[in-house]
């Protein structure tokens, strides 16, 4: 599996992806998921992938290839981050439906999604998600920002520390501890971890910061949030946990069941 | 959706559950999820449900059933919770059986899952995930917990926290909190909250605590963890999110695509 997410605030956007792939559990590969496109100075975009790998290799070959062949669509020709979502969701479906007759009968799924966000010229940055149907949704105020692949365990902190008014390193930040909780709670997901701020109306793209397994930095983030949860956890109130016993415990036999309803 | 947890310490066990259900998003209900069975000083048991609440009705009804009718096999003459949770599964699977022929060609979704806990005589504590099929596996020193339901969400939390050495007390704060983290990422799940401790070699079932979306407790649990999240994330040590630009950003045309492997 793969979990990636990107946050969109006031400042910029921040991008995060893991690097770990998997098809059954004796194969595991490390592949980026995180790709970069654009002008200087004129268009930053950063599309991040999930799903089938032979799909989403094929859907970055083809905009590659449409930008070198200078086609008229492509992703450094777009006019704006809608337009491009549009045209990666048209790829999309366009390649997946290349191998559905073959992998109709089969347990595969070919499925892929997306999240592309970025800027082009004087528009407004945006993060859109990307389903495999060749739809897609933009983040918004109440909801800024997108997540793929293994979504659940890192939504929880994203829930409570980002909001638009977040500044943009701690919206990275935020983003590698919703990585490191799924990296610690689910196996496939796995480092090196790619990063990537974004300051918004620089219209450049910084290299990504790429985290491997025993980097310094990650370590030092995961024991200190370690530590951090326990003592924040050792200072909540605690639940009175012993009520009353059952009236009525005598040695007879007693059905304890219940079941309400309102 | 549900959301349904067990935790098992060298103190003894703590079950909590949520007491929504749904049937698309206008038919919210509530029902509660824990069910109690056991003769006082003799065994204790809780039992969690999941999955369709038809099934699982069914399955208790049988269960109570039983007990009313003096089976020669029910939760109240089993000798173990691995006999028990085999009862359990059995009675799951012929539920599911029964309705197998009409919901075959539906999306309609029959199958549910379950924890069983608690313990019988001088036995030691434990606890058991049921699945739909009926088979089932125990917590161990390695993994002290069970979900069913939404498991995702609360998962890390629990990861962190809990350890066999982790006190009643602390375990049912950290179950608690693993519920608040699912219901606040997820609409599915929600209150009001059924929480039990059971102290070891007790063989008493206390009444559940019930907690309500109101309850001054929960808001107070819920506003205290917010705080210690917020208080703890802006500890951690920051990101370097600003590495050089990209070297050579001049104006013309350049596609900054690239994939790594390994």
């Amino acid at each position: 599996m793969t979990y990636c997410a990107a946050v969109h605030v006031e400042q910029g956007l921040v991008f995060v992806s893991d690097s770990r792939t998997n098809a059954g559990v004796d194969q595991l590969s490390t592949y980026s998921k995180m790709f970069r496109f654009g002008v200087p100075r004129h268009s930053a975009l950063v599309l991040l992938t999930a799903g089938n790998l032979a799909t989403t290799q094929a859907v970055v070959k083809s905009l590659t290839k449409d930008i070198d062949e200078a086609a008229q669509l492509n992703l450094t020709s777009v006019s704006s981050i809608d337009e491009a979502a549009a045209y990666v969701g048209t790829r999309s479906v366009h390649q997946q439906r290349k191998h559905a007759d073959t992998t109709a009968g089969s347990s595969v799924d070919i499925s892929a999604s997306y999240i592309l966000g970025g800027q082009i010229g004087s528009e407004e940055p945006a993060i859109y998600l990307i389903y495999p149907e060749g739809n897609y949704i933009a983040a918004t105020d109440r909801t800024p920002y997108q997540q793929i692949g293994e979504v659940k365990y890192g939504k929880p902190i994203l829930d409570r520390i980002i909001s638009t008014s977040t500044s943009l390193e701690e919206a990275a930040l935020c983003a590698l501890v919703s990585m490191d909780s799924t990296m610690r709670s689910n196996a496939t997901v796995g480092p090196p971890i790619e990063l990537l701020a974004y300051e918004r109306d620089t219209l450049e793209l910084h290299e990504p910061m790429r985290l491997e397994a025993d980097d310094p930095y990650l370590l030092e983030l995961r024991s200190a949030w370690e530590r951090e949860l326990r003592r924040g956890f050792a200072a909540l109130p605690r639940p009175a946990i012993r009520p009353s016993v059952n009236p009525g415990g005598d040695a007879q036999i007693r059905v304890l069941s219940e079941r309400r309803e309102k």
